[in-house]
């Protein structure tokens, strides 16, 4: 009943951050997990913030550890450019890493475009928290959320967290048959 | 002749470890190997212990270093969970990391189930040995197995084991032609 | 119009750096370059090298830090082997990994054969070049370039090298719009 999904949302952009133009990431990811999130309710914490390794760290550490978030969506930064740094800050603060979301990111894109494979795009468990990397175009933000997010639910589960419910017409969680919560009557 | 094939299988599990249940990933492993290898001979050597990484290192370097094992199988304390060790285990033992046979093992799995992404296993080589993390359920290590080991007799011969021969009816071990020995006439 | 496209060849083979056998790597990586890139003008810079981490290692850095090249490719050392270091030599120079190059050579070299699953290829940024290692055999070296060139033309741009065009009824070269230029009338 009180159960409260924390998500963090972090966008990391040099140019959004300094307000030369408008962060699309963040709303594509709060729009998307508002309509295939159905319980429980979400509470969100949002980030924008440069792309500076240090900075991208600690805030990943303060939405864990501190705001105690179960799940953090990155958006942005997962290119092959100087300044793109969120994969090595994601790693950084990895208790374990998941290799499997990265290939199947960059196996669902690879159906849309052939630079999917120029995505470094990492996820990992700290704590409480699973940790996805994300693309930052909206377009592509969609893309992989509806390739992967069937797998969220139960390893959210499994790391602590609260049972999420979706709405299956968008995507179906899919856990094994001794994890199924029973459905209220 | 008097070739043999030595084959660690590890489980890692806790409970399986302590007695609370029976451990079922081992006798799949000898299941599978059993019907799949018809050539050399096999000695097993097997090892049930807890999820503890240093534990698992320890049991993985005796497999090696001390029994000679050409080719270790672990099975379990792959997935997301605090206690899931066995990849980092794996890991911190390796001479090389062989990324080609986790990323098929998940593709293979993900036929069967979405939750497949989560589960983190790695295969390496330490020295004559072959080391590859499967998954902890007997069905799964069926399906894993049929979908990588063609492979795995050419690594054995690579890394200076023995000639393995396999039943073609369940999985063809592949070798380039170079690599081929003639069939007994 | 003065823009050149430095490529870095480097083949890793302990028997062809003794001269036992000729290499056939470089080669093979020319002529498809030859074929398949259209402009700029490439100079080549070619080395034969022993399977010597350390060796390799410090060809690269020569390669990229000193010759300036925008792309090297390698060729050879990437199975299981214990002469096979060159993923290593590789990731140890790295500024960034770029791992879905790793995966998507593999998944289109599983299309021939099993045996791809042992490729332990990976493919890194260090500075303004990017480096991926590639097979030994001329066969697996076309097929895997077919596979995943596609994608270097952009990636390169994104790591400051010159605008890379390419024969498209051989590989087409894709970008984003936004990063297209204009053909010339």
């Amino acid at each position: 009943m009180g159960e409260v999904l924390i998500v963090g949302l972090l966008s990391a952009s040099d140019r959004a951050a300094r307000g030369v133009y408008e962060d699309e990431g963040i709303p594509a990811l709060k729009d998307w997990l508002g309509k295939a999130v159905t319980a429980p309710r979400i509470r969100y914490e949002e980030r924008l913030i440069p792309d500076e390794q240090a900075v991208i760290e600690a805030a990943l550490v303060d939405l864990v550890d501190v705001r105690g978030c179960h799940l953090v969506l990155t958006t942005g930064g997962t290119g092959p450019a100087r300044r793109d740094v969120t994969p090595e800050a994601t790693l950084a603060v990895a208790d374990k890493v998941m290799p499997g979301f990265g290939e199947q990111m960059r196996a669902v894109s690879l159906k849309y475009v052939p630079t999917a494979i120029l995505s470094r795009q990492v996820a990992v468990v700290r704590k409480q928290a699973l940790i996805i990397n994300l693309p930052g175009q909206p377009k592509a933000i969609k893309e992989t959320l509806d390739g992967v997010f069937a797998a969220v639910p139960y390893c959210v589960d499994l790391i602590g967290g609260p049972y999420i419910e979706t709405d299956e017409a968008l995507v179906k969680a899919f856990r094994p048959k001794s994890a199924l919560r029973p459905k209220p009557a």
